[in-house]
């Protein structure tokens, strides 16, 4: 029997908590008995119980001598805020475990499959093994290169334009591709636009959809707080002004400004350091925080500076079938010459999507 | 009973003829008796029986009352080189025609339906009807405006760049795209490069798919004849070079190499004019030889310059999800600010075909 059809279940389990997880990875589990799937689960948010868990308690009962998990990742083998799972998956005596992607994090990589092998646990690797490891690609970059995931996103006419020409609809691309922005800000921990963006747009940086209204940790990228007093702001006064964080640099902050933030319940992130150090500082103080990822909503030069200087791991980039847009305008890649790597293409509307790994 | 599955199997029929009916239009027909298939037709080439005709021949037999007749574009009712589709309607006794796009042709347009009511024939038009006539876009912009549906052709990085990198491949696109490249090289009865791409590329531009080998008419745009007497250039060798036709001014042209063009097999156009109406003057000649459409294969500086100056009718822009492209190589959008309508989008592996009307 093929081990495809309940991974692929599981996958769908995992997707359930879609941003709910940081920082842990999204993890889903199915267990089959004589190939039918007699209990799911998945993990709902850091601190509560692994998936593996899940579909055990789920299952009620000691699972049949021919049971078989399916887990989208490599069960833990170590304690964090919960006991391992390969402890319980001993424990309830499974004797056969089907695993999509391997743990990325290099101290743990492969021990889980190694402790239940050496308890006479039959193994089956790699499963839907790539769609598996994707699903995490945020954790998986956190945990291996120690820095949150910088992913710049851009909403492009055909000739590289982010900005419409006066008197053009306000919106590059279409409903559908923007609907998808709004899946990407619901998976990221964190948000992130430049002071000159706030200033010029007043954004609110939320996830909408059906099931509402979700901020991520906004961030506003304002090395010298020229944010500070001013008024009217969506980022500075909405429901979620608590999510709101302004960076700057230490060296240029007056205490009126911190004041004032603090004031209007928004949090301040003064970095140490040169301006040229200012995104190293940002992303290493990201990384302690537990932010996995970072989605960069960005005008045509902060993009291309980010480009031209290695700053960003991935590129969102929407292209919408339209010529021109407001010639003073450069465009997002003035100057970039930054490979794609496992470039991938996707539809919306008359939309494409490419997306892939810079540098 | 919708009227739409038989439509859509007439236009599957219509398909069939891809490219062989110029420079009439393609056609296809469907005549189901209680709702059933009983005949198929489609016009396989000009000079050939129209799809009406075709699918009552096939049906052999006069059709039963309750017969209906689908055919994708309205049935003409004039003689062309065959006598008009709506007699032989009339003739077979159908009392339903159901019919996909109106008469392009502003002479015609409503005329045949018009005969046929008059005749007693129920008549439903536009079922498909946007598919239908879209199927027909070059035959339908040369018999309204007169001139062939000028389109251009360009394979792009996401930054613009026709040109790789040196050391990079090749090949910006892909496989899947350049296997559709292949395909409106077979539905355009004329294809065309300028002198600088003949000399630098020594292209074949045919199209090749799994028919085998096809040449559209072969434009070389060469104003001054530059290519007269170069050796080794496919065009003018290979076993399609009746089809090339090397296009420049009159006034350019020495004797000597006009006769090397004759000696070698190959046309020539010499136009009448000055340099700013050379591409009008070829579009005309176009026009009047029964040309409905060329596609353009275009290097940067010709791609902006006829976006530049409004000579393209229609743009076909293939994105890779690839960043950077020669240095050297300008975009294909340098200065360009013409709108696209009606655009669609295309996924060919994690290749992007944006297309659509220019202007």
């Amino acid at each position: 029997m093929s081990a495809e059809p309940p991974m692929r279940r599981a996958l769908e389990l995992a997707r359930g908590a879609w941003g709910r997880t940081h920082p842990n990875p999204m993890v889903g589990a199915v267990i089959t008995e004589g190939g039918v799937i007699v209990a799911e689960g998945f993990h709902a948010a850091a601190g509560q119980p692994h998936a593996e868990v899940m579909a055990l308690r789920a299952l009620g009962r000691p699972p049949k001598p021919d049971a078989v998990l399916h887990v989208t990742l490599e069960p833990c083998c170590t304690h964090g805020r919960t006991p391992p799972c390969v402890d319980a998956i001993l424990r309830a005596g499974l004797r056969t475990v089907v695993i999509g992607a391997t743990d990325p994090n290099p101290a743990h990589a492969g021990k889980g499959v190694q402790l239940l092998r050496a308890a006479g646990v039959a193994v089956v690797e790699g499963v839907l093994g790539e769609e598996c490891a994707e699903l995490n690609f945020l954790f998986n970059h956190w945990i291996t290169v120690g820095r949150p995931l910088l992913a710049l996103k851009v909403a492009a006419t055909l000739d590289g334009k982010l900005v419409p020409a006066p008197g053009e609809p306000r919106d590059i691309t279409g409903p559908e591709a923007r609907a998808d922005v709004h899946r990407w800000r619901r998976l990221f921990p964190a948000i992130a636009v430049t002071a000159d963006t706030l200033l010029a747009d007043n954004p609110r940086l939320t996830a909408r959809d059906a099931e509402g209204e979700h901020a991520p940790v906004r961030f506003v990228l304002d090395r010298r707080f020229r944010s500070a007093g001013r008024a009217g702001l969506r980022l500075f006064t909405d429901a979620f002004r608590g999510r709101t964080i302004v960076v700057g640099l230490a060296g240029g902050a007056r205490a009126a400004d911190l004041a004032w933030y603090e004031a209007e319940g928004v949090t301040v992130w003064a970095l140490p350091g040169e301006e040229a150090d200012f995104l190293d500082a940002w992303a290493e103080r990201c990384a302690t925080e537990g932010l996995t990822g970072v989605l960069i909503e960005a005008g045509p030069r902060f993009a291309s500076a980010l480009l031209r200087e290695g700053s960003a791991d991935y590129l969102f980039a929407y292209v919408a079938p339209r010529l021109g847009g407001d010639p003073e305008s450069p465009t997002w890649f003035e100057g970039v010459d930054c490979p794609l790597r496992a470039g991938k293409t996707t539809l919306f509307g008359q939309d494409a999507l490419f997306r892939g790994y810079l540098g």
